[in-house]
């Protein structure tokens, strides 16, 4: 990859430790970033905070924050008023299909992805999914994500013309929380801009209690580091 | 299919007279219509205020409009300032990508119909695509459709334990636009109802002269039956 030939890629940013350390592994392969941060009515709203520091300090090229009220279509946690599970097992949180689960929330992201990645004219779209840690999740698996880069060659004008070969990157679908906070930290992630709680208080500061909380916790504990992120004091 | 046991199926319907022909024929088919609106950023703002009429007169059991501004990601007449191609001939518009192509679009309205139909447990999703009049279109195509198809299965909760067989239903792909409107008329369409203009005056009256425009015409007199909306006069 040349540096005077810096190619544009989409990557998918909603301001977590998963989708910033996917945008840091997208410019160290030399992609000029287009971000894009998808606002579905999620509760965690600091998490579109969390998004404009990370794409400042990555310096994107682009950074489109889009609206799509998801809420208006009810059916999961993070959208509706049903309580976030909380001191869950990490066993059951990565062996079921949890209630923050949003219906078709990866093929909404990646659809919107790929109109975006169609008008900067980029082939490359970065996802930042996980088979392991969110193994619950039907839409992070290897074969969904293999079936929605068939689908990008068949949907859009510059595939179906040939002018664009659209891969979809998941970088760090094998890899354990740890190893994803590992690499970060190679890569000079400042992981104190994230934000991962799906219930933080008025604050922001993380419950430190949901299955995002917890899985994130686990990760600095293994990674052998210390989470910079602010979390409420115990009740 | 029983009247007593009515199976719900999201339909998308902007308003146009594809869709609202979709709406009818899936209402005949014996179910219980739930329509689902996008408003991404398009011009015709009109057809959003179709939708509404004509999801009053279908008797929807829910009417959910979806606001996505896809002007933010820019590449469409549609939704950015680039003036709507007119007066062209019909085999121009049918046989290139128009202009008025918006990226993904397809992809898009599908993946958040997807979202809807898991979230009302509906297996079926109702798309007005056409193949013949829209063959510049590369997601108006049977192959992407089947796509999409086994994208569905992979990509939900429902799908992936085996409680929706999703099915994307397209009876129109394989129709002339007199073939559509003939349908419609044989159902009680009040196609006044519909709109379909790309470039509509101030008081919603079709220009009569873009390609949406010129099609529909064409149907009309090949159906040998008369356009109830009303057209500009003439310059």
């Amino acid at each position: 990859m040349s540096n005077t030939q810096t190619k544009p890629a989409v990557v998918l940013l909603s301001g977590g430790l998963d989708s910033t350390t996917v945008a840091a592994i997208a410019r160290e392969q030399g992609y000029e970033v287009c971000a894009l941060t998808v606002d579905y009515g999620q509760r965690h709203r600091f998490e579109l905070e969390a998004a404009r520091r990370v794409a400042e300090w990555l310096g994107v090229r682009r950074h489109v924050v889009l609206h799509v009220d998801l809420s208006q279509l009810g059916g999961s946690a993070l959208t509706d008023a049903t309580p976030v599970p909380k001191d869950r097992s990490l066993d059951t949180m990565t062996h079921e299909i949890p209630v923050t689960y949003v219906p078709a929330r990866n093929t909404v992201l990646l659809s919107l992805a790929l109109a975006y990645a169609e008008t900067v004219v980029a082939a490359d779209i970065f996802l930042g999914v996980n088979a392991i840690d969110y193994s619950g999740y039907p839409d992070c698996r290897p074969e969904y994500i293999a079936a929605f880069g068939r689908l990008a060659a068949l949907a859009t004008k510059a595939g179906a013309e040939g002018r664009l070969d659209f891969r979809i990157h998941t970088p760090l679908i094998e890899m354990t929380k740890a190893q994803i906070i590992r690499r970060g930290l190679q890569l000079g992630v400042d992981y104190a801009l994230t934000h991962t709680c799906y219930d933080p208080d008025a604050a922001g500061r993380s419950c430190g209690r949901c299955d995002a909380c917890l899985l994130r916790l686990r990760g600095f504990a293994e990674a052998g580091a210390t989470d910079p992120v602010q979390y409420q004091a115990a009740e």
